[in-house]
């Protein structure tokens, strides 16, 4: 499935290897030994590939599939075609997820250090780090081993980033702690200073922004996202979180653990997120809100209070999604009552 | 007109060469040799430059030009001054638009490559391609003739540019096949991993995103622009197709041909536009939709489901632009029926 | 408060010093002499700090505060603990951003240039600039006194930057001419080609953009924010006007003085903002048209109309605020009513 000039397979494997990658059982342990080549959607599949069935929808495909095996849950089993392997799991998506990063893992580290790369003396750099051409890394940064660190992005001053960390290109890196396990992607800029000012009607005073930006481990950070630092409280997110790209995280922004924040949200300054709060595409969020844990706050809703207790919202300003919707509802049929 | 510290201009040129350029007709042959300096708007042209009027707004300001030329439709003739020399096309605007590129032609290729540029032994770099100071240029890529990739741009490993494209300052481009004669801006990203997950109350799996971005011919991409590979399907922009800055592209989102997507729209994983495709700024659209050729969507749209036939959207959740103004007008009057 | 890894304090400083700092009164002038060591919020701070009260719903925590020096309102001095040292001020956020920055000066240039920056031979460096590693500057760039240039960012040929300018990392500026005391934020692009295209059923032609981008003196810009410049006409920042992360301002837009844009604002090409305008995140102007001073736009709003004279509006489309919570407020009750 996968080009080879951009991501290079590191099969085969044998049946035993991907039920225990996927956690997984195995229907017939005499597949065990079986040998496969490659992950692939259920309708491309051929008897050397894995594949999965999640959505019921593809429940017509998976049943004329050429798939050597495939990943489905124990109540599919009976529709399997002749001759299928079947790895049984409750949570065939995840388990698929598992067994692609088999096939596929995530790069790891070289432990290159480009000879291009201007590394202040200082710097503490872990074993097995990776440091690509163009990049540049303050004093006293400390960077832990098996970390990343690609072309031309710039670590700041005292930046320190745990182990196993993947940062991506032309990234800026400054007044930060970042975790472990966790991915940065290209064009993010971290720690610059919150947008901060003594407003007035003689001009703006700049407020020296004295907080930091804590990131835990294993969050994800898509490109060209902005997170800036803390006026003086940090600005956090917390474990396991993921975020898109052109997301913008204002100054002292509190996030939970693993949250999701799609593409082109942006959480204004002092807000706090519990865990698992789900933001789709461009959400706006207000200051100085709290958002309880489990949330779920549709695409483009624009939200201007507290959210408690968890439940989904849409809209702008954000309401109860059902409200939302029936209001939407309601004003299409007084149209068409006008009209009529 | 043109700051000359910036722009340099590559005239004069006859009026002969101007209505070749132009592809316009000169009214009369006779001033086919005359020779003009610049382009200019229509009331700061004077008699050595070349103005246009395409918008009948400004036919007042054409009455009293002092311009030497001027590029316009048929039916003005009978309004122009005295002594200008006309150049007649049933499109003003666009003739001009050749015509400024005459004068001020985009910045090719200089043929050089940075002694600082950091580039793997087994790219393939073609004749006359600029590579400026700082560009990291990963293995196996191949860069067609006439290409520029301006500085400390970072290209992955196998990505394959053709010819004439111009790649601006500190972009990243991984995992694409990019067309000939295309232009990506500064601070784009391409490629990287779309945002996909196993999600679950344990936390989200990463599932490993093994598609590409394909890039067409002739394309634009506007400055720190965002466009994630797919997922193993691709993510595809189609030939002639003009993105704006800021844009999220998300993976596996299929784009046709000469679309116009503006700044700050989001497009959500595996949507499909048709061809000629506009979508106005900050406009969302959410995934797995399908958007008929021709549709076009007002700024700030918020799109929930598929579009076809094309037509005129607007608001959020998108409705037919006449429905959506005919339901803010109802509410702003009923509104004032009850102040009163 | 602040983390030595990432700030340094230049204190201690006497109360006298702090005082003419703050540009506020000393209560008693016998503490004149009493040295503080840091700044710190009301509740934090102890006897070696100073801190200050704004915003009166901490006046509770102001009475118990073990702050030994507190910024305050005329108004609030028969409040403060006794002993604490008072400085009297009407605008006391004022006065501490003044105090901040005394005790966490904003970065000065360190007067290096890195030996890996390329630098064109005609370029003029004024004295004291800090050039950072990796950075590029162009043909007949002229950098005055004082500025700073962090590592990669690229300054095309021919840009001018006032003295005591800040640049910061990864950026790309370009066609454009820069004040002094101004800051802008890494990743951010300025002067690339605006979105102009002759548009038509054979596809785009491109329109050269022949402008640039003006910005004035005491300006910040946030992180990943694009100016394109102008079509012929320059886009224009203001003096002392404060964008936020993740903007977008389009080709020939005038933006005056002192506005304060914040993050994911989009503004089109050729609209007109007035002085101190106040955009909310993620607003949306449409192009062509005039901001009247003193505007003030919600959150998420879209505006499609000329807004004269001042007001604060709402909503998409944008209308007076008061009328936009209206409607919403109306359309509530309707719902409510139906339900019942």
């Amino acid at each position: 499935m996968a080009d080879s000039r951009f991501f290079s397979n590191a099969g085969p494997f044998s049946l035993a290897r991907i039920a225990e990658a996927a956690k997984a059982q195995s229907m017939h342990s005499e597949d065990a030994s079986r040998s496969f080549s490659d992950v692939m959607p259920i309708d491309l599949a051929g008897p050397e590939d894995v594949s999965f069935l999640d959505n019921r929808k593809y429940a017509d495909k998976f049943k004329v599939s050429r798939a050597g095996a495939c990943i489905i849950a124990p109540e599919m089993v009976d529709h399997a075609p002749v001759g299928m392997c079947l790895l049984i799991t409750p949570q065939p998506y995840h388990a698929y997820a598992r067994v692609a990063s088999l096939f596929y893992p995530a790069r790891q580290s070289t432990g290159t250090i480009s000879p291009s790369a201007v590394i202040a003396s200082d710097a503490k750099i872990g074993s097995h780090v990776e440091i690509g051409p163009g990049v540049v890394i303050g004093s006293r940064v400390e960077i832990a081993d098996g970390c990343t660190i690609a072309a031309n992005t710039v670590i700041g001053d005292g930046v320190c980033i745990a182990s196993n960390t993947r940062i991506g290109v032309n990234a800026c890196i400054a007044n930060a702690i970042i975790g472990a396990e966790t991915i940065i992607h290209a064009g993010v800029c971290i720690g610059q200073d919150g947008f901060g000012f003594a407003m007035g009607p003689a001009g703006h005073i700049k407020v020296p922004q004295l907080g930091r930006v804590i990131i835990g481990t294993n969050v994800e950070i898509g490109a060209n996202t902005t997170i800036d630092r803390g006026t003086g409280p940090d600005t956090c997110i917390g474990d396991g979180t993921k975020i898109d790209n052109l997301v913008q995280i204002g100054h002292n922004v509190q996030i939970g653990k693993n949250c999701v924040i799609v593409s082109q949200v942006g959480i204004s300054g002092s807000t706090e997120l519990g865990d698992f709060v789900i933001l789709a595409g461009q959400v706006g969020i207000a200051g100085h809100l709290k958002i309880a844990s489990g949330t779920k706050i549709a695409a483009q809703s624009g939200v201007m209070r507290d959210i408690s207790p968890a439940q989904e919202m849409g809209g702008s300003p954000a309401k109860p999604i059902r409200v939302w919707l029936k209001e939407v509802a309601m004003i299409e049929r007084m149209l068409k009552k006008k009209g009529s």
